[in-house]
């Protein structure tokens, strides 16, 4: 239901997203602070999302699989930065009924251990490689920071991609294919576009040689970290010995890679489409498409009724349609609440449109009306579907792009990052120093060393330290 | 691999059984006792299962939701019978981090509670009603009995649909749909016959009114539990004050239903189908379902792979083939492990296939082998397929069928479950003290008072006291 304080997304985002999500229905508070519900629009919207992306996983020959929610404590710690980088913010079974367990269980925060334990007992030859699994579940990592429903939430769901290759060149040439999944993903069904690029060392995940990511602009001019894939190399491989008989009849350790889209995309989502009105779903992930609202009084109520349930059974099961005819509230109340959950397309139907044979269709992403006949709404609707992504996708690009500042100087990067908002993009020497420094005095962090810009550090000097640059780096501040 | 010690299914089922789902590859042990890996093949049959599944609720009008995995204490303690039947198997999060939590945190072991403390807040009027919610999620139960892959798991897989109706008689009626969708899914997929009936209330699942299940029957005689559907009745309702404004302008307490089916089905698949060569998988539920293998020697290896491959090709996209071209074994090597693995349908193709445009197909399910033109297998194996699935139903019906025996007096029933194995169809007073003395006396529960039986306890006393009987009940020994 409609909240009459809900303040304007441009005013203050941060309580606008959450009263957004809140009031629209998309999700809902827990008994459990800093992990929400998953009501039926937002768990469809994930169902999507994991369905076309195993999709394209399955065709890319991944094999999921499933391995246990608890990890050892024994067996998390056998990697030393990855431990590091978890066991702060990892949930400890200790108890189960009323026994006390020998050793404690962690609440997996990521599966690499148990999985690599494993998995090494799988491979003995080469010919057992390359081994390339998923799997789709949920992790908890216990923040203590505010957490916010979806951005950073205790418990999440995600694919977590875990894939064993013989060599380094193979394990190279997976990253190209499943970043160019997720951004597929992305653009095709969520209408999000984003920035690829690497990590710095600095900002890399616990236990990876290299990670690379998709970051996302906010609407307040913050970044935040998308899909991601790591490269780790032979660590967990010699940590967990996952060797093999080469080619050469040598024992040799494998390569391996890690990555991962998760349920905090619905946030970015949310958060880059929404308006004042509500949500703005992209048409592929809603569950209700078309909300066909009557508009009748005592006399004509059966016949519009009737009108709008032959328009419904009209269009075909492809697309996903609801007659609104609850009697207990108005047809304006009810354009109201369908608007705030985000509902592409809205159509009105009454005494006017019964005797023309026409429906009024309204636009969720520019409020556009327009009367259409019915014999052509089918294809009509199929079409406004894909002009409406195309629309969402465009004017998140454009705003995106338009946040992205390439900067020459550090005064420059400064108003960025504290004026402006958004990214400054910047020659950067490669060093720590620099980075941590810029992070300290403008609290922004390098998202990523987007791809796009690789080849530009030509000539230039660091933003920071005026040495020769290695790199043109995004600064910006971070979720 | 095969291993050379595997017994038969016929003299040790119990032993037999894990080594085939081992030793084949479609689950591993994990470093936590009593939780299984799923390894592909495993994984994608419960996909499968869950997708086919997920599509006839969601054609029932059922919404897919997700809920948190923890649970408060407190809340777990509202209902007083549910509580005593869960906590005693309960995993609890006591710490995060180096923190303690103020409260104890039980990892779900079935979600009532944390979902009916939300979902009360969602339901104002009988308009809200019904709201049908399920997910599909994990689960941990820390059995101390002596844990099984799939049958008897600390955590495992499922769906817990949980709906709330203004009526009693409409959530009654949801009652034969459920039952249906998972006979159906039974059937179709797994190959796999059932009992549907009422449990007893000494068994009936903790915080229910009524339970109904679909039982199986297990290859050494016992019978286990498949899916299950639970009338609550009010009890939820009143304790976690899911009311109403009904039409009458009063406050009502709704009325609940919960029903799951599980990973176990996994189990009760391979144990009814499996044989002394390993498993045999229903073809629906097969991630191979077609394996090819060439058997080649120097000269005519090139062609005889080329003609597999081509094969292969040939076949519509519908059927999941793999060509075995692995060089490091041998085609009797190859012919042992599809076999163990369980694959429905496996081509052999030879210079001779090549030269005749052949193929040999042998059929898993009877190892019957036949040559085909290469020019019809795409039609041959899909109704292949329907046939061995089919024939699998089929036969384990039969199976079930002969093992249920309708008995006449207690000697009969003793013998039945002491000697022979299987169902003992007897007639019942109802009183729970009959039901406690034969299982005191036999081992025999009831597994569940099968609908197809109803009237025929007429005229008939039951099997123990000789008073009156109310019902015709299936005795047997029970997972």
């Amino acid at each position: 239901m409609p909240s009459q304080k809900r303040p304007k997304k441009s005013e203050n985002f941060s309580e606008w997203y959450t009263s957004v999500l809140i009031d629209s229905g998309f999700v809902d508070y827990s008994p459990v602070s800093g992990i929400i519900v998953f009501r039926p629009d937002s768990y469809f919207a994930w169902e999507k999302i994991r369905d076309v992306t195993d999709a394209l996983f399955k065709k890319s020959g991944i094999q999921n699989v499933y391995f246990p929610l608890f990890i050892p404590e024994h067996l998390l710690e056998k990697e030393k930065e990855h431990v590091e980088g978890f066991s702060p913010e990892v949930a400890w079974v200790t108890h189960a009924g009323s026994s006390k367990l020998d050793e404690r269980l962690a609440v997996r925060p990521t599966s690499e251990t148990i999985m690599y334990d494993v998995a090494a007992g799988w491979i003995k030859s080469w010919r057992d490689l390359p081994l390339r699994m998923n799997q789709w579940n949920n992790v908890v990592r216990w923040e203590f920071r505010h957490p916010t429903p979806f951005l950073r939430s205790r418990e999440f769901l995600w694919n977590e991609g875990h894939t064993i290759f013989a060599t380094k060149e193979e394990a190279d040439l997976e990253r190209e294919e499943i970043l160019g999944i997720y951004e597929t993903v992305l653009k095709d069904y969520l209408a999000l576009p984003g920035i690829k690029g690497k990590k710095t060392d600095n900002e890399k995940f616990a236990g990876a040689e290299a990670s690379y990511s998709i970051e996302h602009l906010m609407p307040d001019g913050w970044v935040i970290q998308g899909p991601d894939f790591h490269n780790d190399g032979q660590r967990f491989a010699k940590a967990f010995n996952i060797s093999f008989l080469g080619k050469s009849g040598k024992k040799e350790y494998a390569y391996q890679n890690t990555f991962a889209i998760s349920t905090r995309e619905l946030g970015v989502m949310v958060a880059v489409h929404g308006d004042d009105r509500g949500l703005v779903l992209p048409p592929k992930l809603a569950r209700v498409q078309v909300v066909i609202i009557p508009i009748y009084n005592d006399e004509n109520k059966e016949a519009v009724l009737k009108y709008s349930k032959s328009i419904k059974e009209s269009l075909d099961s492809n697309l996903r349609v609801f007659v609104d005819d609850n009697d207990a509230y108005s047809p304006g109340w009810k354009f109201n609440e369908w608007e705030l959950r985000g509902v592409p397309i809205r159509i009105e139907v009454g005494e006017k449109e019964l005797k023309s044979q026409t429906a009024v269709i309204v636009r969720r992403d520019t409020l556009e009306k327009k009367e259409i006949a019915v014999h052509s709404l089918g294809n009509e609707l199929h079409k406004l579907i894909d002009v409406i992504h195309a629309n969402m996708y465009e004017r998140a690009k454009k705003v995106l792009e338009s946040h992205i500042h390439i900067v020459d100087s550090y005064k420059q990067l400064i108003n960025v990052i504290k004026k402006e908002g958004g990214i400054a993009q910047a020659p950067w020497c490669g060093n720590y120093d620099c980075e941590r420094k810029i992070k300290e005095e403008t609290g922004a962090k390098i998202s990523n060393l987007p791809f796009d810009a690789i080849g530009k550090e030509k000539g230039k000097t660091c933003i920071y330290c005026g040495n020769e640059a290695k790199h043109i780096a995004n600064f910006a501040r971070s979720y």
